[in-house]
């Protein structure tokens, strides 16, 4: 089965839990919209990809924290659109949660995914128990305070914030956990893989944010300007835009060099090379900024 | 050492933890002032005594199990708190953590505290990694959906609910996940302690209806009448005070007939009761409103 599937019928299977007999409607209806149809699901392939390249063992619970790390992708999204912080009112083309749900229902939503995930990561691991706490550890971190994503957001509510730190516990922290997770799950040592999360993270972050100023509304599916409009810290803000862009082919080129030594080394390199060509900016929005600048 | 003292111990070290150097101070600061100084601790208690009642071991996760199910209520109070759920400006005597702190650390707060829960788990598993699974499933499935608090809170938003399936959810789930949690991580098993946790759940939940009526903002420590202010199912509006404080004594015999035969039965049955007598309203409170509504 290739990766694709295998991520999407975790997703299904856990989001299809929370829609028994007797749950809230509305609710279901929400948290199904808020995961599917999804965006690239970069996070859990990059978990399987790595679980795979180790060549270890339980596919059962890798899908299982593959599907953990994207229902926080998704709360995280979810959240972050709600008035009180982004305000945004379009996700993925199409209306954001509390858009087409109501605000109460965006939060609560948000919160039943969070734990969906630790739910889903205990299901998983019946077939491997002793590799769950470990794995809740990573997961958990990788979301909470200190440094995880709910950490990253709250600098924006901080007066002063450091610009990598940031960065770091808002996006680098859940490729973090792809890449260890996944290793983890396969039961392979997850501390080589941090490395490649690590960078990839930031070389997400650095085309999240050149994307906030190259792409049109459509591309993005979602509002433009988003960082410079919230006054959130950005690196084409710090750099300048040709300055990001050289800074995302380095971390690129080092994500694809951190792939410690396994089984499947060169065709993850492959992989990465491949995500690599869809994060880089096209030559047409770049000029197109760059016309708009003189 | 007493379980009040086991029970702040942990939820220090938790708490601690998400203050690590490097962390967000405002956020930090946000979730000390969620969790202390606490209310009754109801739920991480009757864990506890629960564990102890069954003679059981891993104390150590024992514990863990019991922050992990107060921080889950605290994080679930401070989402109720938010302005488009109850807008409470009050909590505890206190101002709610939006009012203390703003909406976006509020909303953080609870999503940090959720994954602190978790997080906790995972720590206290260390001393029992076998137990970590099915504990996980179990105070998961308390809060998420489909019947736990966020499925609870988002019958608030259907036209038509129904009010033991909503109670259950909101409140009685994560006393369910006291008892059975407490019987589970101590090893021991947890299907005879549903009862307790079932009936106790649904005691607390008629007290807190009875209480919105008869008690003083003071008393209180949050706003009054907030059920019929806000539309929402109350017992004491279904079948009337004297009736609501009826069903409350019926509930209470029947937790404490419910209790397992164990090593500690006696003991256990005696602290429910000392828990009961705090929860039948006082004399002076009922006749109060019996006189306001002549």
């Amino acid at each position: 089965m290739n990766y694709s599937k295998r991520i999407e019928q975790a997703l299904e299977e856990a989001v299809a839990r929370a829609e028994a007999p007797g749950a809230p409607p509305k609710l279901a209806e929400a948290i199904r919209y808020a995961v599917f149809p999804g965006g690239a699901r970069v996070r859990p392939h990059l978990c399987i990809a790595v679980a795979e390249a180790t060549g270890g063992s339980a596919p059962g619970l890798v899908d299982s924290a593959a599907a953990a790390i994207e229902l926080l992708h998704c709360a995280s999204l979810v959240h972050d659109d709600l008035p009180c912080f982004d305000d945004a009112d379009i996700r993925r083309g199409q209306p954001s949660v509390h858009k087409a749900y109501s605000e109460p229902l965006a939060v609560l939503a948000g919160d039943a995914m969070i734990i969906m995930a630790f739910e889903a990561l205990a299901r998983g691991g019946v077939a491997a128990p002793n590799r769950v706490g470990r794995l809740l550890t990573t997961i958990s971190r990788s979301v909470g305070m200190p440094y995880g994503i709910t950490a990253g957001q709250a600098w924006e509510s901080e007066d002063h914030a450091d610009l990598a730190e940031y960065h770091r516990a808002k996006t680098g922290s859940l490729f973090v956990a792809a890449t260890t997770a996944g290793a983890q799950a396969a039961g392979a040592d997850p501390h080589p893989w941090k490395a490649l999360g690590d960078t990839l993270g930031e070389a997400y972050q650095v085309a999240d944010d050149i994307r906030d100023v190259t792409s049109t509304e459509e591309e993005l599916g979602k509002p433009l300007n988003q960082d410079s409009n919230l006054g959130r810290p950005s690196v084409v803000q710090e750099f300048g835009l040709d300055g990001a862009i050289l800074k995302l082919e380095g971390l690129l080129t080092d994500a694809i060099d951190s792939i410690p030594s396994c089984e499947g080394r060169r065709g993850l390199q492959d992989l990465v090379r491949v995500q690599a060509k869809r994060l880089m900016p096209q030559c047409g929005a770049r000029d197109r900024v760059m016309a708009h600048s003189v």
